[in-house]
């Protein structure tokens, strides 16, 4: 059996072979924007799990590596789209999309600041644009496989995953105009269902598939490893709202309080507006969103929410992986690579970063 | 034979059908942006052509239309970023799609302009983003074809078609912050090869491999009649750049001097600097751009592109015809559908609008 990091290694490999192979067909600037993300590190955590549930039912892990780099690509695009709509200009230390995009016209043409800018966003737009398309097109590379399985990887893509994924976008979108008293718990959670949860479902779908040569739709096995993939990410993500607001800035590698001033909405913040007096809520209403927050503000906050709304996002979240170890038991028998995505869900809620 | 008013008819009826769905599955927000480039008219030159090969080869169009669905979702998606991009705030008399959705958003949730604003390009990203998945989505609604034919046109749809467009587009931004100098023929053209050409090309590539229900690459007919439609698509630039300086504002439903404005790259603009004086040179070089331009500066540049310049692109936009037609003859038999495609083409420089 091959444990995560020879999974990772085996994975970026193959990421190298794209990236050179992008870098002779994309025009220069759009190839250096999508390279900027795809070398920039991360956990790789949809391709890992990818690989590991093809392994679990007994597949071929070098085999399906087309699809493991397909689904860091679309990992990718998303995340580019996704920096110009939050206009963040880091991600992971290193300068986001539009932001590389600008250095790069003013290198080229000697833009202004506002035009540069401009040119950045477009570059971005058209590099996350050409991103996209290439996931899908990176799954006819699976040569060792049926047509039909193939066939499914590609729908499921285009189809489910991508309208899925996009409407949790746009809900958050959304969501940042809405006043707090709108916010539902269900609606945070559709939420992150579609935009955290969504491509960890199919990364686990299409491995398991893949594993098994066969549609995702007539797999129950892949169906089930979906949704015990889809649990691990509603926990991820609380955890990472919880991160947000406790975790500490040298290990998250980006700045602690963002979440607070860009007012993000989370289960944590809804759960603590339902749970303070009318006082407290209107003191938390009005440090989140503000941009320029102090450190006694977020010490403030840390405290408002502290106690009873942190414990019942910790315990949902300890109930999501709960929920993910069942479907993992559903969907195979114990075996050494269950429990490597055993380790897999329970790292959702132990990480610190 | 189906006349192209007929497989107009039967396009929009299938066009239909795809907005009611699409009406159910989008968010709000995001289908009112794609609804109103959809039924927002236009000639449905791409959905036509298609059709039209796919006919001129024997194929039942009827089984064909899902393509047809898709090209026009695939040029959609394009046309939406494109608007955000180039900042159009109109297109045939329409919103563009981040003006719709910044009103939407004001009438959502009460947002400040500048907001809205904001709120209005990520809407036009997000559904750019869900019409591109969608448009290769589509293509598996083509029932009654072999799975080799079905993978050949989802394939080339997001590797090829997709990756030399966006290369036209980037081509395109770039250019725009590129000198008059520095701008050759050679370079405009590919610009034009990418940003039309690719689309037409796939059409007509996609439509001849349907009726024959064989892959595109294994398909001369396709792949002779992609050349056809690539000659098509860069006459219709050519055109579409003389009717932007030439046009009648009331027949092209655009600003006439829009172009100019923008200092549009054209090859009419860069034969019009091979000609002139270092004197007119000058002249012309100092109204392309500029934002506040007159009825007497657009007067200046008609006469400035008058006599040589415009007459030697009118004499290529000719000649690519020419080409076009050499390639239809060499890949059809005399019919009366050849002799609809041969009228398509003669389109492309006799129109007005």
């Amino acid at each position: 059996m091959k444990n995560m990091d020879d999974l990772r290694n085996l994975f970026l490999q193959a990421l190298q072979q794209e990236t050179d192979y992008l870098k002779q067909r994309l025009p220069s600037h759009l190839f250096a924007i999508i390279n900027g993300y795809l070398q920039g590190g991360g956990k790789r955590l949809r391709p890992c799990l990818l690989l590991m549930c093809a392994q679990a039912v007994g597949g071929d892990v070098e085999k399906a590596l087309p699809a493991a780099v397909a689904v860091e690509e679309f990992h990718t695009w998303t995340l580019i789209h996704d920096d110009v709509i939050d206009h963040d200009d880091f991600r992971r230390g290193n300068p986001t999309g539009h932001i590389l995009g600008s250095h790069l016209g003013k290198e080229a043409w000697k833009l202004s600041d506002t035009v540069a800018a401009d040119y950045g966003v477009s570059a971005a737009i058209l590099a996350g644009d050409s991103l996209q398309a290439r996931a899908t097109e990176k799954l006819f590379d699976l040569n060792d496989f049926l047509r039909d399985t193939i066939f499914s990887l590609v729908f499921n893509m285009t189809g489910r995953l991508t309208q899925d994924l996009l409407a949790g976008e746009q809900l958050d979108v959304e969501m940042s105009h809405m006043s707090w008293d709108d916010i539902t718990d269900e609606t945070v959670l559709k939420m992150i269902d579609g935009k955290t949860g969504a491509l960890l479902k199919y990364c686990a779908e299409a491995g398991a598939a893949l594993g098994l040569d066969t549609p995702i739709e007539d797999c129950k096995t892949a169906l089930q490893l979906g949704q015990f993939a889809l649990n691990c990410g509603i926990a991820f993500q609380l955890q990472d709202d919880i991160l947000g607001i406790y975790g500490e800035e040298a290990k998250l590698g980006k700045p602690i309080g963002s979440d607070i001033r860009e007012g993000k909405r989370t289960l944590l913040a809804c759960r603590s507006f339902d749970t303070l007096s009318t006082e407290n809520a209107a003191l938390l209403r009005s440090i989140l969103g503000r941009a320029d927050i102090t450190q006694n503000d977020i010490t403030t906050v840390r405290n408002l929410m502290n106690g009873k709304p942190l414990e019942s996002v910790q315990n949902d979240a300890e109930s999501y992986v709960q929920t993910a170890l069942s479907c993992l038991e559903m969907a195979l028998a114990p075996s050494p690579c269950r429990d490597a995505l055993h380790d897999f869900a329970m790292k959702m809620t132990k990480r610190v970063m």
